[in-house]
């Protein structure tokens, strides 16, 4: 784990509610060589499968997704919020801390048998991820591999995700919410 | 203008709006040759520049204005909607067809005198990259460039950019809206 990076991202305490430690990329992706760190080394760990497609989750997974795509070389396919997408949708609800939400994808985004790798900035409890496999296998996509740059291993995301089955990979972890 | 990367978006007619023809960049993104040309024309017009950083536009000015940073060796900064970033921010309003809305930049993502590159995927009335540029500016940075895939020449935005003295560049155009 490639742990060097930690020191790009920013801690800003109480948001979005208190208690909450939120880990900011922003500094991480404001940083040239901290963009260009990042993007490698996923680049490099994810360079020996054979995806056939990147899928990103809204908003942050958009920026790293769409760079790893094409240092890649694949294509990259928005996974977005509800009434974000303009063609024909399906459409997967989840859980979030207080209420629900709902993410989309485009019905021919994916072919069936595409093997995809899944991106977002950030694990934390793994709904999101979830909801987003869900979608990509609903079209008959695979995901063969769920990627992040930060773990939060307490909220046990990356245990979930894995106990479907799916490979994860993480560039950096922090403890404590 | 590099008008063979039109062949890769799609119209959706009706999209938010009645009357609205739609020009849809996932099916770009979604196509690994799309991408790839995508951000290789943008990157290597832009090369011929000195910037210090790309800001894009949120959401899909996040996927290329990534990509294009990583591809030119620069930072990126995201310019959200309200509420989004963690950190300090200033705000601007702007308008839209029905209403108002706000973008946020961190107070501290542009020092003071970094020549920056504007992104989004889009450019229609210009409104949005309008209220981007003040955010950029109110920070000390000097916007030197507004980049867009897109430009709906009818919708006068290019001509609104440049005319407060800030060159822009275009992949690709469509009539009609």
């Amino acid at each position: 784990m490639a742990s060097n990076l930690k020191k790009y991202i920013r801690t800003i305490p109480d948001f979005p509610h208190a208690g909450i430690q939120f880990r900011d990329i922003t500094t991480l992706f404001n940083n040239s060589k901290g963009l260009r760190e990042t993007v490698d080394q996923m680049a490099d760990a994810m360079a020996i499968h054979n995806f056939d497609q990147v899928a990103g989750l809204e908003a942050r997974g958009f920026m790293l997704g769409a760079a790893l795509a094409y240092r890649l070389e694949l294509g990259f396919t928005m996974i977005r919020k509800k009434g974000k997408l303009p063609g024909k949708t399906i459409s997967q609800d989840y859980n979030l801390e207080y209420g629900e939400a709902t993410l989309e994808i485009h019905d021919d985004a994916i072919e069936s048998g595409q093997k995809v790798l899944l991106f977002d900035d950030l694990i934390a409890t793994g709904g999101t991820a979830e909801a987003g496999i869900n979608l990509i296998e609903r079209l008959g996509g695979k995901v063969e591999m769920a990627a992040f740059i930060i773990d939060l291993p307490e909220l046990g995301g990356r245990k979930k995700i894995e106990s479907l089955g799916i490979p994860t990979y993480v560039l950096c972890e922090f403890d404590g919410l």
